[in-house]
């Protein structure tokens, strides 16, 4: 049992901000507002925007009132330690999350939807700007998508090394022997996209401003790396900036 | 037991870029390279910077070869845990991050120092854009600093709220009841300082640029915040994106 060999099942994380506009539809939904309807802008526009929400003053209608009714406030408890069992679980958390790695092969063995579910409960815990909840996380299942997904992605990552990034960033990776063909997106059992909302809809359709979606989403996949290693899940995490066909 | 009043211990995670040149020296460093050699400028076009990797083409001197023989190379192994075990693990891991709140009122109680390393050593083991670890903690325990530190935020808080922000943003926080007012920062027997490192220095000394630091480093603090809350240890995370005094 333990001479198993290592890979047995895979997730890999897609951090994308903007996907073309209409593909989403054949993708199964798990959480937050479709990114279909989404104002497509060139990404560079929109990557700037959330690391200059301190600029922005958009004066809108006042949405703060915005389904306060439909939230449920839960009374804060908690029960503190003792010294000595915050320093054995702060170990043991420790020393499970170091055995964390970012593997390249990955097997096809199925994993429990509860346990996706469940680590994806556990990402969207993560704190957001303003409480926005500024994350969607899509699972995929369907081979047919998968290949559609890997497909897109390789050749994004081809004009990446060949052209888009230059020569420093390609001599930097050299030593992680990456290239753009990225066969696990295949064969893992469970692909799941994480997409940053940079805007939401109030409830009276107008536009939601989503304050530091980039880096709360980013919070969120941390969680989520940590949930997949407490079920000791085998993933490739990867990190797509910017997806956008108009 | 259980009906002591909550909020026994804190952690402060601030999140800032560019720290002002000079200050960083009166803090204890725990991890990464002095932040004061860094050279600075304006934080629009550092931030800018971090979101537009894409289009970074610097064709500076070739360090791939850098500190190789350093890395300890550690063997991958696994063993999956029968679906059973991996369902209540991550069942159970949701329970408990969902009891996470960001709380405001924090009690003066002290953590053991053990607790907080091992909650960083844990952040430290989040996956970073070709690894390069973009990230520097510094733990604050010194009443001076902290007081300093609360002023220096306070201050530029004020100026979020007054002015910088504009007033959508303090509209759609009014539901949050903040202000800039941060006591728990002096209360708080502990603050962990979170800085995101735009570059590097190779060994020859040159610079060396760190591909999606902020997404990166904000992976980790959500690893950090989970170890907190494996520990229960009580926290007010703050997401401070800009300082930078020329």
């Amino acid at each position: 049992m333990f001479l198993l060999t290592p890979v047995l099942a895979a997730v890999a994380c897609i951090l994308i901000v903007w996907l073309f506009k209409n593909a989403g539809r054949s993708i199964e939904r798990r959480k937050g507002e479709p990114t279909g309807r989404t104002e497509a802008r060139p990404w560079m526009d929109e990557d700037f925007k959330d690391s200059t929400d301190l600029c922005q003053v958009e004066e809108d209608a006042d949405e703060s009132q915005e389904s306060e009714e439909n939230v449920e406030h839960i009374a804060f408890s908690h029960t503190r330690y003792p010294e000595k069992e915050m320093v054995k679980r702060s170990q043991e958390f420790y020393e499970l999350l170091n055995k964390r790695r970012s593997i390249r092969f990955i097997s096809n063995e199925q994993i429990p939807m509860e346990v996706i579910d469940n680590v994806i409960r556990a990402a969207g815990t993560a704190p957001s700007g303003a409480h926005t909840e500024p994350w969607t996380f899509v699972v995929v299942k369907d081979p047919d998508t998968k290949r559609k997904i890997r497909e897109i992605i390789e050749e994004e990552e081809e004009i990446n090394y060949l052209k888009r990034m230059g020569h420093r960033w390609v001599t930097d990776l050299k030593k992680l022997r990456t290239n753009w063909i990225k066969e696990y997106l295949d064969t893992a059992p469970v692909l799941i996209l994480i997409f940053k909302q940079v805007h939401g809809f109030a409830a009276n359709g107008q536009r939601k401003v989503h304050y530091y979606s980039e880096i709360s989403v980013s919070i969120a996949c941390g969680i989520l790396l940590a949930a997949l290693q407490i079920a000791k899940i085998v993933l490739k995490e990867l990190a797509f900036i910017t997806f956008l066909i108009l």
